[in-house]
């Protein structure tokens, strides 16, 4: 049986997954750190979050982390946008916290670059599908997770590729930033709330995506 | 005691709480009552809806129905801006849903409007802060609602005014509209979720608002 494609992302009550973007400012750089933070506020404990990406022992084991457990267990591949390799290529461990095969929608041609750990970044010059295709091959009947960002996660949802997602809503207002759904084609998609799990510091907002 | 200042919406999953107005096009009014009904589906069928607007006997009897009862029953007084008042002018029947006095914030002059059922509109013109304070003395130990719109809630969001509020998101997708946040002085305002209960349609999301 082939799994399903997802993605799974924090997003602010306002609708922000991530603090917007200002290269050339030391200043701006700290408040995005600084909200990139509180945003992620829920994760950085989690004794799974700490595993992954070898901060160290402990962290906590309740529901939290359970379902970050649970969408790295689901994934036998991700696909995601260039602009967020980019970013990971700079900021992941060397031991990148997929472990698991990974299509970067690109222009840039270039090999397999393969880490320690078992993450393989493979770089899909002919779009999305083809990227999608190839992510579920080698999914199998695992799931395949669209990691991100928000501009590639959006072209899978306007695309109908999707078929379903979690939202951890974190209880941040941020004010600004990149927004999940801006621009989604909503004459096209439906949605069907299928869980909620609130948890101490967030919830954990799941729906299934249709065609109207 | 003093009761609590707070607010409650239906939001869409990408943070709109109403359709865009587009007065001169009737293809758009058309439009903006669809989206509206999709985005307000929970609460049509709900037994205190229907008895609270006069749409007839019956209807649901669940938590979506207890929350909308819940809501209604701790208001003692409502502040919300002209729009509002100005597009509820249209839309309420005779018996306006209140059954509290409303206080109205606007530059316009206009004696109390006394509605049968207990609705009496005040108009305010002397600005958010005064509105709010003659709706305190007006709801006793009751709370104060803010009922909208947008603008208005973000106002007082903004200036500190409000306690806490509960957003009923609704899985749907808008894609352009009103959005609740928009504007908001994230520098300032701090959430701590304090509950979430998901119904078969919705989950109803509680924050309690502070000062960072």
């Amino acid at each position: 049986m082939a799994g399903k494609v997802f993605f799974s992302v924090t997003m602010s009550l306002d609708g922000f997954i991530a603090p917007e973007e200002r290269k050339d400012d030391p200043d701006a750089q700290q408040r995005w750190m600084a909200q990139w933070t509180e945003l992620q506020q829920w994760a950085f404990p989690q004794r799974f979050f700490r595993e992954n990406l070898k901060l160290g022992e402990g962290g906590e084991e309740g529901r939290d982390n359970d379902i970050a457990r649970e969408t790295f267990e689901r994934t036998g591949a991700s696909v995601m946008g260039k602009r967020m390799f980019d970013l990971g290529e700079q900021a992941w461990p060397e031991e990148a916290p997929f472990h698991t095969p990974v299509f970067v929608v690109t222009h840039e041609k270039r090999d397999p670059w393969e880490r320690p750990g078992g993450t393989t970044f493979h770089f899909v010059n002919d779009g999305i599908e083809p990227a999608l295709d190839r992510a579920r091959e080698a999914a199998g009947d695992r799931d395949v997770r669209i990691a991100g960002g928000g501009a590639t996660i959006l072209e899978y949802v306007n695309a109908g590729l999707v078929d379903e997602f979690t939202i951890t809503l974190s209880p941040v207002l941020m004010g600004s930033g990149i927004r999940l759904f801006e621009g989604v084609d909503a004459d096209r998609v439906a949605l069907e709330q299928v869980r909620a799990d609130r948890t101490q510091r967030v919830t954990h907002l799941t729906c299934t995506v249709h065609e109207r």
